[in-house]
């Protein structure tokens, strides 16, 4: 994609997945200038046609002759898939967007939310990374609305709980709630338990520390996509039976005195971020109003009168939305827009 | 109730409720010394018929007369209900234990946790007060953790967001969700908007300062059940669509240092408290496992890397037992054993 052109050939990994389908959703609603498109999945789904912008396309396995004359590539198909083809992808001259956990901690991969450190995108010489990571669901709708405090105030400390939606496990997760509120047996627990009527404090595996996957990827990206090293995220994620979108209550801890209104008014403004935060109206962010939107939604502002330079929020953002489809085609914006 | 006598009637305001008939039932397994019973209700269920130990007693409504032999009145009937009716049960003799929040705060009313604070039950001269409250739902679990913790190393400041069920909201609440599932059209939301397959962070009304009056029972009533008022807590209250218990995510700061197999083995042995911590058998405590338990779960007890002397616990009870019912018969039961 060194070459000065017009020809932006877009594939898209992982095509019948949900993230995958939502990813080719947001590229026709934001009118991405692809000129062209190639589904790509596993040979179960292989040959198999999938509609975008109302002309068919047919899935195809991948490959490196697939990959030849891709642009950009946008991956949703786990990370083990990831391992295997982002470097075959990259060495074809994609520019490869990873929506799973294989690179983000890599040190040589940025790994990007475009409202909080587009610029990570670029090498010293101005061409995008080969291989570029998309955060976690959790991290990407935290950070978005950290990050104009932090620029602002100084975030020291977050405490971080997660009501997350049963989408985050795709569309086993989402199939896993609807069997179970039929009565159906599941033979298999998705959420590790039941999740129909039921609170699961367990997202992803256990690591040595006591905490999840999940919860250790919240304290790691927080600091790798801020830039900054100094801040501390002490989670607990939770599955939660919502579709629609993760919530997330934060307590932050900031550098420097704030007025409150002054809080409002600066993430009202900011990026990425839609303030509803009126009680009297009952207006708050909520997964069932955040859904199918690309907004993260901040509310419940308010401060933590029992400690010194601390507010509490409430945010939720829809998770196959901003916390991957929308947050990786905004990734291909930027490079777009830049060559 | 000063004479020391065997004879002990019950009486139980509310007694069509959710949580009035989860007192009855309390009473029944627990084999509460009762020697007789009066189920009290409002005009519209009065004259009918309540099964009690396998006899029927007829519903009353609330008067002077009926609380005229009374020893102990269990009250569940809102706070309009025990502002009228508590101090004319009084008078009569009957010590009320108050599952509203009329009294909870009044100076000279105890708010009980039996784990906690069974002490206060009494007046100097070792009889019970005339009127004991029952602290609120996500407190009672919330406390019964902490004081075990308090005890040894002083608890600080906690930062708790709930994730609380629709039975807090009574029969109304259940009735919503389940109502809401089955495609039925809502004309009222019990719990301010749709709560099904969604997150309300709003329970109860907002106050001036921006917090609900359920975040700030949490503020107040831990203070006043622990006795100190140094503890700061600061809370988000959040309604989703479980049944079975409230979840809560702790973050708890401590006076002192500590090792963390020592707080799991503390807890372990406190009072009311059921350890549910083994990460790898997937071990921890869910609304679904503590539905009709009367213990306070608690697990995914790791201490926060992030700030010192700082841990995180995931904790979870059934908020109409030990959150209301079985909390007050435990109160009832401390009363008769000091008789």
């Amino acid at each position: 994609m060194s070459k000065r052109d017009s020809r932006c050939k877009v594939a898209v990994l992982g095509a019948t997945g949900l993230v995958g389908r939502t990813m080719m959703k947001v590229l026709e609603e934001r009118n991405f200038p692809a000129t062209d498109f190639v589904p790509i999945a596993s040979a179960r789904s292989a040959g198999q046609n999938v509609t975008f912008r109302g002309q068919e396309f047919v899935i195809r396995e991948p490959s490196a002759e697939v990959f030849r004359d891709v642009d950009i590539a946008l991956f949703s198909a786990g990370a083990t898939a990831s391992r295997e083809w982002a470097p075959i992808a990259a060495a074809e001259g994609a520019i490869v967007i990873d929506n799973s956990s294989a690179f983000r901690m890599e040190p040589n991969v940025p790994l990007v939310v475009p409202e909080v450190n587009p610029g990570d995108i670029f090498k010293a010489d101005g061409t995008p990374e080969p291989i570029i990571a998309n955060p976690n669901c959790s991290t990407i709708q935290m950070v978005v609305a950290l990050k104009p405090l932090h620029d602002k105030y100084g975030v020291k400390r977050v405490i971080v709980s997660t009501y997350q939606s049963v989408t985050g496990k795709g569309k086993a997760g989402r199939d896993a709630l609807e069997s179970e509120l039929a009565g159906e047996a599941q033979e298999q627990f998705t959420h590790f338990h039941q999740i129909a009527f039921n609170a699961v404090p367990q997202i992803d595996a256990f690591t040595e520390n006591g905490y999840t996957k999940e919860e250790m990827k919240m304290v790691n990206e927080t600091r790798k996509i801020m830039g900054d090293d100094s801040i501390s995220v002490s989670p607990t994620t939770v599955r939660i039976p919502v579709y629609g979108g993760h919530g997330e209550a934060l307590n932050i801890e900031l550098a420097k005195e704030f007025d409150i209104d002054e809080v409002r008014a600066l993430l009202a403004s900011s990026p990425g971020i839609i303030l509803q935060d009126d009680p009297s109206a009952r207006l708050y962010p909520m997964p069932l109003t955040s859904y199918e939107r690309d907004e993260v939604f901040v509310g419940r502002v308010r401060r933590d009168y029992w400690h010194p330079q601390t507010l509490n929020m409430w945010i939720v953002s829809d998770n196959l939305r901003k916390g991957a489809a929308t947050n990786a085609v905004q990734i291909a914006e930027v490079i777009v827009v830049k060559r």
